[in-house]
């Protein structure tokens, strides 16, 4: 049977999220959002074969519903539209935050089945203008299945992350998945943020490398949202912050002791963590 | 009249130099080394018209020398053959610091010209395996004349950093040289390390986004290489580090404290900042 998907947000994510859900298994796509302009975009570009803004509507005939607002916006949205949702439906969402996110999808009625996840895929621009549907090629796919997930759930996520190009599909748990995504993802904008804090910037055009455009080029970020991931996760992000600080601290007093077989103790050291990171 | 090009060092960036002065106003390229098996590989793939050990008679013939070894290397090498260089040639070098060498160059006699270089490329993989002539495509090549440097000198090496594909020639100082690239490029690699000196590493695979694997990137690399780019530029890089620390601290003593206002106004301020850095 011919299976319609809702995506709530067509924002980046969302947009290209239908770009890259075009095709999946004859699926209906239905893109709901509050902002005219993005709705007529979606028309014009063949975004979704149905751009609404009556929710209500949608949710009523939806079997997949994919949450592509901010965390924040998510919660409201599964508070307001609790009682829409029709029987059997299976609901996930694409936030970069899960505890807060599947903690508030307790709430939601036992009649429709919710799997967090989180498609590790963005860029430094947002907007339905900016969305491809190549966006979500070669990245993770992390869910964060309960007791309560159904195997065909899993399965139709994993035909899903197959669909849209994405490595594979991680499952994990919502607890276990912020504190590594503090790591992996939330510091490296707290790097890339901090860098551009320094006094030095703007004089240094010129002389910018590969090391330097790769490091930054995350600090063009989305300001609303950046400001709920981090503050949806403080403490892991906090303790991530903590270690970062003392591993620079301890570069530095290795060079500024002038230690030169220390430091190159410790280069060895980080440089083959990293090639072990990679090789394996 | 044909010039004859010499390049010292045929690692990663020498091998990847000699690909890029390829037909480079039909200069002959001369390849020195004292690696045996680089000498080989430089001749079975054609990277330079000859391939020799005997630096002597190679600089003797030299119009222009391209000193392509590790800083200290570079050091040794103009101690070691200040005598051996043709009258009226052109020295130049690739390091990544240029206080040193530039100090160093002037034990140099004053039959020769010397012109601190530093084109902005390299990559994570070393040796001449790992050469590729497109590598300082879009980079910026920077130089440090001094009031001996002729315009001569200075055009020649403008026409090379166009026909290697590079972004521009940019000059300056040895000193703002160092300072600027503790900032765009050293402490990249020290934050790469101390990311992945974090206990945490090998518990995140299957986390990993492009923030990640962009900012890691650099981690993997050449030590002796980088322990000797450290040592010879402490200070700056301390300055960098320490003013890091201070960044990252007060994002995190934001979050600490839940004050998300003031997050929103910190986010507003560094991504406005990498904004202005790209635009203009």
């Amino acid at each position: 049977m011919r299976k319609t998907i809702v995506i709530a947000g067509l924002g980046l994510i969302g947009g290209s999220l239908a770009l890259a859900l075009r095709g999946f298994e004859g699926c209906r796509l239905v893109g709901v959002d509050t902002d005219r302009d993005t709705l007529e975009f979606a028309r014009e570009h063949s975004f979704v074969n149905e751009a609404t803004q009556d929710a209500q509507v949608a949710l009523g005939n939806a079997d997949l519903v994919f949450l592509c607002l901010r965390p924040e916006g998510i919660v409201r949205f599964m508070e307001e539209h609790a009682g829409h949702f029709k029987a059997g439906a299976v609901i996930t969402d694409v936030a970069g935050i899960k505890s807060a996110i599947v903690a508030a999808a307790e709430r939601l009625p036992e009649t429709v089945e919710f799997l967090g996840g989180h498609p590790m895929a963005g860029k430094e621009k947002s907007g339905i203008r900016n969305a491809d549907g190549r966006l979500f090629r070669g990245a993770h796919y992390i869910v964060t299945p309960s007791e309560k997930t159904s195997s065909a759930t899993l399965f139709l996520m994993e035909r899903i992350a197959r669909h849209m190009g994405c490595l594979d599909l991680v499952q994990t748990t919502p607890e276990r998945h912020d504190e590594r995504i503090a790591y992996t993802s939330q510091v490296m904008h707290v790097i890339a943020a901090a860098i551009c804090d320094d006094q030095v910037l703007f004089d240094c055009r010129g002389f910018e490398g590969g090391s330097f455009r790769d490091c930054t080029r995350v600090a063009a970020l989305d300001v609303p949202l950046w400001t709920e991931l981090f503050s949806m996760n403080t403490g892991a992000l906090c303790g991530v912050l903590s270690r970062l600080e003392d591993n620079l601290r301890l570069y530095r007093e290795t060079l500024e002791r002038g230690d030169r077989e220390e430091l190159r103790e410790k280069l060895t050291y980080s440089s083959e963590r990293k090639r072990h990171m990679i090789l394996e």
